[in-house]
């Protein structure tokens, strides 16, 4: 017996996999290299609005099916839609889970196996932290179409240095994954079969921590990111106080004098 | 028949070479290192008002005459007026060039040939993009003749690092190119010989663009820089949107979709 | 005779040398890798508004005696106060003190001898330079303990790329010191016999620049940051203006012009 190409379309647009704590949500859609159509986004919007929701989850990673990370949006379901209306709140959409990845309280990695193109690399850039594999490349690639990549833009340019985020933008010229984590868009490069044990490590390695300290102090980084220097001290030192006058923080630190690994009530 | 000291005095002190979109504005007081004077910036300040105007200039490339790019101000026209509202005046209509240059709506690129110091470091950092000959130097040296380079400082420390840019107005000590180059300051080093042609492949790929998209694009950039992350994002959401919903969008879009060359208009 | 335990207690937990218009203040507490113990913040807290009223200090140089830089809090004196009014105390007394280096009118240089973890990685990032040995280490290791370094974030992230300090803060992984060198954390990477000669030698360069002009423009570097881009042209070219309009300045310009060493007076 056949699969029939009913089956084959009804596949999983993403496929979410839990494991210790991390979850790994994958894009599913590797013949088109994955793409942020409307149908990804609703999908990817509403598995991080389940985690927020999970205690059980501390860590999520971002990965993809296939030999592309993600080549951005669907740019036929954006071409045969005439309508602004329809393209504003497609990158409204967009926006919204690229704020919600920054916003939800665990970290979120991107596991980087190939291309990574306009709201592709938007994606990899609006993670806390990202793993590439040395046959990644990044691209702000809309420019070749006559868009620019704007949305993308917002996290690149916190990203990268602006000389080099606005040849990337104005170019659309691809880098690849070295410069990458020279530039600061990735964390670390690994040999492609090595790419989901590494960033599975990483993950673990957050996992270990309490989940209180890490949930306060993502929130805490972005937040004072934007603030004058005296401000975000006076911010930082309060959530610091609050944090220390936590169950985990008092177990941690007489962990630590005792020498021995600490347990954490995530309180 | 010799040249005449007079004729010589008259060159002109800027030179305007406009070809297939690229207008290449070269510093032209070579013997001088090519001084900021307040000659030299109101010239530069003309020529990029003219260029705002005229939609047929695409790309804008600065370089120099002679071995130096810039050596900041003319430091004998600024001694010898003791007057502060002079020197005020001076830096306010130096300060308009570098805005000007951020805010136009064509990319500006530096063609870096040799040491670009004090305010001639600044208008390397005030561009868009910058190609530097491996012969290249930058410094802000203002504070060795006792004048810290305040205005310098501000798009210098929007290009390094703080404690890189600290230290180069500290110090006042010379970068080379390649550390200028990992520093974020310029986008490419070449050998000197092929800085001309480097430089030019950089602003003919960009003219290869939808000009629509690009100039959208750079002026959204610059702005969402100074916005709160959320507030950026919906920004960009709109401008894109409004690239989205141009002729040139929808040709790009369909010469994508058809693998074949886009034909732009501009609209 | 002997030295009695007491005598070793008394030891200073800061050392003060001054030479030269160069002041070190050297942590020393080497058996305990140099806490910010409240002790010790509140004498770099004395030492550095001391140096804020005398005029013959140009260069603050931030060193530490033993194999540590420091460690950061002192952990036990943290834990052994339950209560979260201290803890409270305790932050705001330390972002007194960073905020203190980031505004005294002398350049603050962090000589970097060994590891520099949480709070002593925060001293390295708000100092406004930093010289390391190769041996020297980075980390804001709190979250270890159940403790995300709320504070130390602050100045990390307005050094580093946030990837690259979102990654130590939710890692606690340290980094060595030529990747701190390429994060922009530090500015100078030598050999271990080498860094006080190499920290005084940068400190050296800065003394003997006008102090005038060394003190307007660490002012106006760090404030002109929090700015928008015209407004922080607009107040760079005031400061420029008036440092200008400076004894130094024109003795400065005179000397450069005459190819001779200036005299600075400071005004």
């Amino acid at each position: 017996m056949g699969v029939s190409a009913n089956e084959v379309i009804e596949q999983p647009i993403l496929l979410r996999e839990d494991l210790n704590g991390i979850t790994t949500l994958r894009l599913n859609r590797p013949q088109q290299y994955n793409p942020l159509s409307s149908e990804m986004l609703t999908e990817l919007q509403q598995a991080l609005d389940d985690i927020s929701n999970d205690a059980n989850i501390r860590v999520v990673i971002i990965a993809a099916q296939g030999k592309a990370f993600c080549a951005g949006h669907d740019l036929k379901q954006m071409r045969s839609n005439e309508d602004k209306a329809f393209h504003q709140a497609l990158f409204e959409q967009c926006s919204r889970l690229m704020l919600t990845i920054n916003r939800i309280t665990r970290p979120v990695i991107a596991q980087v196996n190939g291309i990574a193109t306009a709201a592709g690399c938007q994606l990899v850039a609006a993670c806390d932290l990202a793993v590439a594999s040395e046959e990644a490349r990044f691209a702000v690639s809309g420019i070749n179409a006559g868009l620019f990549c704007s949305t993308p833009a917002v996290p690149l340019s916190r990203n990268l240095s602006r000389k080099q985020a606005m040849h990337m933008l104005l170019s659309g010229d691809f880098i690849d994954a070295q410069t990458a984590l020279e530039y600061g868009l990735v964390n670390q490069v690994v040999a492609n079969g090595e790419l989901e044990a590494a960033t599975r490590a990483m993950a673990e390695k957050i996992v270990a921590k309490s989940p209180l300290a890490i949930s306060l102090g993502k929130q805490m980084f972005y937040r004072q990111l934007d603030m004058e220097l005296a401000e975000a001290y006076e911010f930082a030192g309060e959530r610091m106080a609050c944090n220390m006058d936590s169950k985990d923080a008092r177990e941690g630190f007489d962990a630590f004098l005792e020498k021995r690994k600490p347990k954490w009530s995530g309180r």
